[in-house]
């Protein structure tokens, strides 16, 4: 069984020397979000701002003893307005990423989707998990689980090459790609099995690049070589993928909740094809999984920096 | 971490004193499924009628040195023929069982649905797995992962009535059955969770009777008690769920696929809602998960029996 924990450990040694992300928290009004915040900023991850009502905030951080003395506080009244003002503060420049607190991610999202006033760049915004699955010797990245429900073949190209594009900045190299389907052959009763194949027909145009695409794998083509071989499947991907792309949220969301649940594991997420990365987590998520998915935010920026890709 | 392979072996249990299976193993020419069956038929499971290319599996069992010597070959040329044969003996109470052998799934299963002389019942066909995962006290019921790719919500009736039938036939009382989504919340963006709502009230209305279902649940809502409370769900079913619904092939086959490849236990599966349950079993599966769906198809028959049960 491989280290469960290890893509978490390897995005937290990657971290540093780097200098703290300037992040902004949006409406971090229960003990959950703001001490998960606070956790990430003592690791030296992220350099918080507060957005959101300050009594609220000071009260809850004086009865659950986080010391928050530190950090900026910018006062909001609503959610609502927290987002709005958390998004101009990416667009001014004034911060380089968002943290969901406690609001809905759609609440979040839908400031940062707005086409006046959000953080739109031109490729649709895209959602990745980084997670660990025992007998697998290493993480795996899984897009998207989170953001995009029944992807078009379009929105599906920049979904795989966001993912491609952050697995390369973090320095990984090349990834190998699997399409995910609930088959490895190609089927017009399953419409997913036709996009697969033409998602690897873009890469070899060059309409997505950087990545080495196949599909459509069934998972356990994509990640174990004894049932490709069974198969009979001749792929450079089947059986070590890096990156698996799902057709839509709930096989996405099924995969990554039953890894979570079996191995215990931590993942670490971000959603990228924004301005600025954005770190959601779930209520149900853990302060270990929101530092991790601090660390990919932070090395991820700052390594889009040093190599000068403009998002 | 549970017993992994509880299920298989709770089953295995189950068949001690039951009469064997008389089953038509359709086109078993290679090997693993030639071996597979007669494994089976040397645990007492199943009585094995052997429908396909006689000289073709007599070959191939002096070749791989199995003993096909006690069993009956009916000798069919093709392998579409040998699904028709094998179907009309089950028609004609020659056979009570089908189990699939070398053909494609959907060549099997074009002769059990066709409407003139298949095998039809008023349900609707659908396929249950019962997987072991880690972490869960006991074996889930898992629908439908194999048949139908995305099924109607009157289908979804039969899929969760067909798994509650079997739950309840096999003995093990009555179940508690999750609906699943991405997420618990009604949405109109995600239609299944719209479907979730609509089953629910199917039962309250005695339209699906024989289980306490609830849904939409999220996958780990579903299985875990910390997670359900996390978000506020009060629900006899969450965390505790026998049973669960997937919304179509994608989602489902990812979560059997990779239940079995983080745990490698063996999972049973059969298809139920036509006159005599239907073995399916992957290339990728191996003969330990064919013996446990050849003990599934026998105690559910033998029960049914018992309990006076119609197809």
């Amino acid at each position: 069984m491989a280290d469960i924990h290890s893509s978490t450990r390897k995005l937290l040694a990657m971290k540093n020397g780097l200098k703290p992300l300037k992040t902004a928290v949006v409406h971090p009004v229960d003990d959950y979000s703001l001490r998960g915040a606070i956790d990430s900023a003592k690791e030296g991850l992220i350099d918080p701002v507060l957005v959101g009502p300050r009594e609220k905030i000071e009260a809850l951080a004086k009865q659950e003893k986080i010391d928050i003395s530190p950090y900026t506080i910018i006062a909001t009244e609503h959610s609502h307005e927290a987002a709005e003002v958390a998004v101009q503060m990416a667009r001014d420049g004034k911060v380089e990423a968002l943290m969901k607190g406690k609001l809905h991610t759609d609440e979040l999202m839908e400031a940062v989707v707005d086409k006046e006033k959000g953080l739109r760049t031109g490729r649709r915004m895209s959602h990745v998990f980084i997670i660990d699955v025992p007998n697998y010797p290493k993480p795996l990245f899984l897009t998207d689980a989170a953001l995009n429900i029944r992807p078009t073949l379009m929105e599906k190209k920049d979904i795989v090459q966001n993912a491609i594009d952050l697995f390369s900045i973090l320095g990984f190299g090349t990834p190998k790609v699997a399409i995910l389907a609930a088959v490895e052959t190609v089927s017009e009763l399953m419409p997913c099995t036709l996009e697969a194949a033409a998602l690897c027909k873009m890469a070899e145009r060059g309409q997505i690049s950087g990545g080495i695409l196949d599909g459509p794998l069934a998972f356990d083509n994509a990640v174990s070589k004894e049932s490709a071989d069974i198969k009979g499947i001749k792929s450079e991907v089947a059986g070590d993928a890096d990156i698996l792309v799902v057709p839509d949220i709930e096989s996405g969301n099924m995969l990554y909740k039953e890894s979570r649940f079996l191995t215990g594991s931590d993942g670490a997420g971000i959603v990228l094809g924004a301005k600025v990365p954005i770190i959601l987590t779930s209520r149900a998520g853990d302060s270990e999984s929101r530092k991790a998915s601090s660390a990919l935010a932070l090395v991820y920026t700052r390594n889009r920096e040093k190599l000068d890709i403009k998002p």
